[in-house]
Parts: C-alpha cells; structure tokens; sequence
C-alpha cells in the first residue's frame, strides 16, 4: 500500500498497476460505506487505488469545510489490509493551482435537490472527478448510492464526455438502526443521533405504502413530510419523489423513482435516499 | 487506414493501435497545415489518429455552421499515403446525444478575443475536445498555432484537467504571399483572396517595429490598425497584443507577447497572429 500525493509519483505508480484498475475517489475521514466499495473493486479489479481528498470546490462559502472531519493516520489504519495498491492524497494546491480556472458542469441534473441549496457544488464534484479520472486512469469507479445525485451527475457526466471508466453504484451502508454511515454523522449530539433514524423511518414508511399500490408523488412526499415533522429535533430541508434518469420532480410514480431528502439534525444536515421500482 | 463512425468501433480499433498513439483533431476540408500536424504526428508517435467533425458547439447562432466546408472524400484522398491509421468521423448525433448536458468552460482564457465576439465558442471547443480525448486517448495532440487562442485554452484545459495528452502546437503554414491556411479561404472572392494578405502584412509590419526596439503596445498595435485600415476590402473586428499566456492586453511588452486579429473580408472572417519574443 504505497502512499502519494504528487501528481508526478501517481502518474509513475500508475503504470506498474495491473488492470483492470478499481477507483475509490473519497474524502477521507473513512467509514464502512467506504470500506464497501473498496471490497468491491478488490472484487472486481486486478489493483484498486483509493484518492482521499477533501475537494473545497464543492464546498459552499458558509459551509462545513474547515471543520470537515480529516484523519489520514485512521483512514490509513483501516485500508490496511483491505487490499488497496495505491492511495492517493493529493493536496489543494496540487489540485487547484493559484491559476486554474476549468470547470466541468453537468447543466441540468446538477440544478434541482442538492443543487438548489448549494448551487456550484455539483460543478465542483464533476470537477475534481474528472481530474481524479484523468490523473488515475481507472477502468472502474466506485461511488455509493447514498449521494444519488451525485452518482446522477457522475453517470451522465462520464457519458456525455466519453469517459472510458464503467460507473459502479454501491448500496448504501447503515447502521443497525437506519441510519445512513455519513463522515458527518461525527457531528450529531447523542440526542440528535437517536433521532436521525427519522430519515431512514420517513424512507421506509413511504416505501411502504408504495408497495401498497400509492402512486401518487404528493401523496408520497406527504408521508416522508409527516414522519419528518413529528420529531423535534429534525428539521426538513426538502423532500422529493423524483424521476430517478432526469431529477424532475413527479405527479405520478411511473418506472423507478428516487425519493430522497435533506433533513437538519441541530447544524448538522443529513441526506439519505431510496430507490422506488414498480415490479 | 481505417474510417469508423461509431465510438464503440473507435473504442475496439483504439486497442490495437501501437502506442505512443499521436491524435490531431480536424474539422475536415484538409489542407496542408493540417497535413502538417499529421506528418508531426508521424514522425513522433507509433500510431495516428484523425478525427473529422464539424463541432456545432463551436459555432454561435449566426455562424457558419451550415455552410462550413464538408468534402469527406476529398479528405481521405488527402490523407491516403499521410500514414494515419485511424480516421473518426463520428456524427453530431453520437457526439451530441438528446439530453447531452455536460459543458467544460475554461473561464479566464475563453473571455478575450475571440470570446468577446463568439461568446460560447471556447465551451465548444474545451467540450469537444475533451471528448476526443477521452474518446481517443492519445500520448500526445497536435494543434496549429493559427488558432492561438484555441491553443492557450486547450494548454490551460489539459493542465486543469489533468490529462495525460502532451500538447503540440505547431506553426501555421502559410500560401506563397503569407495567407494562413484556413478552410474558410475558400469562401473569398479572387479579389478578397488578394486583399487577405493584408492579416499577414500588417502582423509583419509590427513585428518590424517591435525588433526595432518598439515595446509600447499601443503604438504596435496602431502600426496594425493603420494597415489594415488602408484596405478597403477589409474591415478589422479586433486588432490585439496581449500577454502571451494570460492573453491580458498589455501597455508594455515585456517577455513574449501574442500578436492577433480578427478581420472581416467581405462576409468571410479571417483571424491570424504572431508571438514576439523578446530574445
């Protein structure tokens, strides 16, 4: 398990790598989500390559990313023996050097949901994908179904700019409560930690009656807004039944749809989501 | 040498191909400053592949996209014998799908020039080639520096992004009276064609002044402007000197400056340039 942070050295390390080669782009601060995608590359993959970098471009101006959990000595410890080749942990002025100024945005999928909240994130997510791509050459990625959008953006992304890399989406990972592993669950109170179970409770419950025949999105969205409301400590941001291809928000369920929210525990903002298929 | 359309064809005849792979991006209607990059590409790389596409993306609304110069087959006669191995042709149907979304912009670069009067121009430009990039995945592309700006955003494009493709920029091949090759010479009537020279003479004259120890940009660029405003045929849309690799104006030069223009003879808009240097 060679560790990196130049360019340069991933480059050279990059040529001795067996292929197929497996990518996890992550931000550190690793947790068994993570760890699931990397056992899945290990898989799928003659070498896996890990990137931990914590990307400001996809960060707002009045969010989280100074105090954004970082811990490169733990994340080191639990990726040994996971069988990763290379770690990459390039650093902010490798990455975006005091001139740079390219910018890839995927236009529409990027606007609703998590767009609207915080409006260049996205850009900055299909930004540092791109350079992770190039700079890692990977034939496979790995990305979790917990941040849908983002597995959205970075789907049409790869394919509308001809990426040669395959998109692989991996189930979310939950506590045995629920609850959604997120670097950010490090934030809650012990209160508001009971009480993020709401989000996993609001999915299931809509799934729920779903699978009772409801087809109808406000219906659907009512139910998720109803659990939401009754607990103190949670506060929604949003709460949407959506096309699962385009984002576009539905009157009726028709295909597969993707419910998913924004929910505020205290500071802390949570986002979990839920695939809805007619069978 | 093979002719493919379909990306999954360029994607399967891309693995056999002996690298280093040399990649030189067309438009088509070829002429010798395109034959040019592809004896380059020769001389340097194990394998050579063309692209022809007339790029939509590229072109504003009230461009010449309709009528910009196609002759397929007189394209492959010119490059019979030129050693390339590999000719993509892909459509704007498989380059540009329905619901095609994702655009790379190249901020400060793609402004000036050009940008001021092709607004959009550059996003098509950093869009498509990317693509080709990703598409072809060449060691190394060679583009002419008649199109400097297009130079400076692919340079700046490829350093953000990360891409393994060196950059090669070769010099603009001229007729016998100093005209640069453009495929959209051949919309100039004989008595345009005569007057274009006047891109080539005017940029040559500022170079004169400048060895002669002229460093004030404005009076270079006067000497410009004075010539070309001596032929009627000819009406200037810009007349520029600028830093070579911010492409900011100067009022001074100092260390090497970019030279160009835009110039409109009759309905035909032609743009040239120079780099001067100090030595």
């Amino acid at each position: 398990m060679t560790v990196i942070t130049s360019l340069h050295e991933l480059q050279t390390g990059r040529v001795n790598l067996a292929e197929p080669v497996g990518f996890v782009p992550t931000m550190g601060y690793l947790h068994a989500g993570h760890l699931s995608l990397v056992q899945r590359a290990r898989q799928e993959c003659a070498s896996v390559v890990v990137s931990i970098f914590v990307n400001p471009a996809q960060f707002g101006p009045n969010e989280d990313l100074d105090k954004y959990p970082r811990n490169l000595s733990r994340d080191l410890e639990m990726l040994a023996g996971a069988g990763v080749d290379l770690i990459w942990t390039p650093t902010a002025e490798v990455m975006y050097p005091s001139d740079f100024q390219t910018w890839v945005t995927v236009e529409g999928l990027s606007q609703p949901l998590e767009g609207i909240v915080r409006p260049d994130h996205f850009r900055g997510v299909a930004t540092v994908v791109t350079k992770l791509f190039n700079a890692v050459q990977p034939q496979k990625a790995y990305f979790g179904q917990k941040d849908a959008q983002q597995v959205a953006v970075i789907r049409r992304m790869s394919r509308d700019l001809n990426f040669p890399v395959e998109i692989i989406v991996c189930p979310t990972v939950r506590e045995p409560d629920g609850l959604a592993l997120s670097s950010r669950n490090t934030y809650l109170s012990p209160d508001e930690r009971a009480a993020a179970t709401i989000l996993f409770r609001a999915l299931s419950a809509a799934e729920a009656v779903f699978k009772n025949g409801e087809r109808n999105a406000d219906a659907i969205r009512g139910v998720m807004l109803e659990i939401l409301q009754a607990e103190p400590l949670a506060q929604a941001q949003y709460v949407s039944c959506a096309d699962y291809d385009t984002l576009d928000e539905l009157k009726m369920i028709r295909g597969r749809a993707l419910l998913s929210m924004a929910v505020f525990l205290g500071k802390t903002r949570l986002i979990d989501n839920r695939i809805l298929e007619e069978t």
